[in-house]
């Protein structure tokens, strides 16, 4: 079966190749998973980079989630069918740029019949949706009807953040930085979407009446960091998760010290690794009800088949993208 | 009597002069105060520009803090005597900057006849010391034997800082901007003392053979704020309480992201209007205590008479000086 690898740092779409390497036979726990799609998040191509915090021992499989069905189970799986269509989470840890993915059956999430979502929002379930579920309900305490800013308002964990925001009566304020994605990200729900720009706050001050922001997200860094500060109200906090700038977050002293900002920053391999596993277990339990709900949406750019993901890497950092872009294995219909 | 004005936002040494105002007379719980010394703090300075969150209606009189004698008491004040040495401490919300100064008698402290402390170090008692003091105690649990970090080591706060650390058992790396005040810091108790540049994370790393540092204290921001945060470890705090540099804090993504780093403000002024009666009594017992007992040691740079206000003030700003600029009244011997 084919796999994607790569065994150096570099440019993914020069470094990643596809190789055939022979399938190995399943524990008694495991399954075997054909792949419907995976997809490509900012965390695997920065670890492809070496721009991780986390570096693998190569060679490397890449991929961190995805969707695939049932093809063998192992002796002592009973909770799972050939032909089940099952969620591999992130948390499980598991590679899934590959034909065939093998998995502990207990580390799936088995996709209920009657889910409303599409396959491709079903293969993103496990990263970006419970990112921003976990932003907009830890770090402030949100009422119905409060505001909330972000910037990268048209990525895929910004469009998460709109479609839970709305599940939980939030309003939210939406900064782009390309005018061709105001309207795509008004169609996903965003109550107010401002392009990016040196009068930001006035413009959120208009907009909202003045309204208090308690919570600020900020995947984009440099002084983008600090014009979401600007609108954020005293004592509120920024959530920084991602730096598409390339550059530091940069925020005033007189945010951090008169207003009293907080800027803190989110992880979510790291959450996975130290919460608490109840706490765990009820916030993807909601993420992905909302999922299977078919409560939210992340735009797709495009799906490549596995063979051409050099393309797939290639367009994921053109860095001008209108939704995800997806890898499809052989169980894609 | 004379006091300094000041009827419009400007260079300070521009816009406040000194006025001859006639004297008041006292309320029956207020005594007068001849000054002996006051400071001159960078909110002061940041107040006269207007570059200060709260701005004075005018005519304003600068000067936060002081120490000075008492010359006559309201007809209630029973605790305190013709005579008495007292401090005007900030959050009585009193302007220091003129020969007399009026002020409610238990707004007050009463300076030890037993003290050990210099004039010039009790003039500085109430806004450096307690500032230095709560960032050390109130962001990160410290032990005995723990490392914090900070930079402007060389400031007010950084020897005060510098004097709390050795009380309550902490050890510190001083990071300063010029070479000339190494001595000085060292001098002062400083464990480490660092001029700042590119590599300080690794010289750190160096000098105290990888220890895990909790805290970090950043005056400077720009991009002296993400060298703090490059050295500190993983989910500390780094607290800014001023930007020398002009600049905005900038703070990696790797670190607020990977390294869970916190960045958070300290506001002195904020503080003590927020803070919990009770909390604030017992830190300003502390500070208040170690002052008068000789503890804390904050450089001087320069004592120029009220008359002078203008030259010290054009010293104050500077920016190479080598201690704490005061201002002398008429008590001043």
């Amino acid at each position: 079966m084919k796999i994607a690898q790569y065994s150096s740092f570099g440019k993914p779409f020069e470094v990643v190749e596809i190789v055939e390497v022979d399938s190995r036979e399943l524990n008694d726990e495991e399954v075997r998973i054909s792949l419907e799609l995976s997809s490509i998040n900012p965390a695997d191509l920065f670890m492809i980079m070496g721009a991780y915090r986390i570096k693998p021992s190569f060679p490397a499989i890449p991929g961190s989630e995805g969707v695939g069905k049932i093809i063998e189970r192992g002796s002592n799986v009973t909770n799972l069918q050939i032909g089940d269509r099952v969620v591999i989470p992130f948390y499980a840890g598991v590679s899934t740029w590959g034909e065939e993915i093998i998995i502990e059956s207990s580390k799936t999430i088995q996709v209920p019949l009657d889910n409303k979502a599409s396959i491709q929002q079903i293969a993103m379930a496990s990263i970006n949706p419970p990112s921003a579920y976990y932003m907009l309900t830890k770090y402030e305490k949100l009422e119905k009807g409060d505001w909330i800013i972000q910037n990268a308002a048209n990525s895929a964990v910004g469009s998460c953040v709109i479609g839970f925001a709305k599940l939980l009566g939030l309003k939210t304020i939406n900064i782009v930085r390309r005018e061709e994605v105001l309207e795509e990200v008004k169609n996903l729900g965003g109550d107010i979407v401002l392009l990016d720009g040196p009068d930001l706050v006035k413009r959120v001050v208009k907009e909202t009446e003045n309204a208090k922001i308690k919570l600020g997200l900020d995947a984009v860094a440099g002084d983008a960091t600090h014009r979401i500060s600007q609108c954020v109200s005293d004592y509120g906090t920024v959530v920084n998760y991602g730096a598409m700038s390339m550059k530091k977050c940069e925020i005033g002293a007189s945010q951090v010290i008169f207003k009293q900002i907080k800027l803190v920053g989110f992880w979510y391999h790291r959450w996975t690794q130290t919460v608490d596993q109840k706490e765990f277990e009820e916030l993807t339990s909601i993420t992905n009800s909302a999922i299977f709900n078919g409560d939210i949406t992340v735009p797709i750019h495009s799906i490549h088949a596995l063979s051409d993901i050099n393309n797939a890497l290639k367009t994921s950092l053109s860095g001008k993208l209108n939704g995800k872009v997806l890898i499809k294995g052989p169980a894609f219909e």
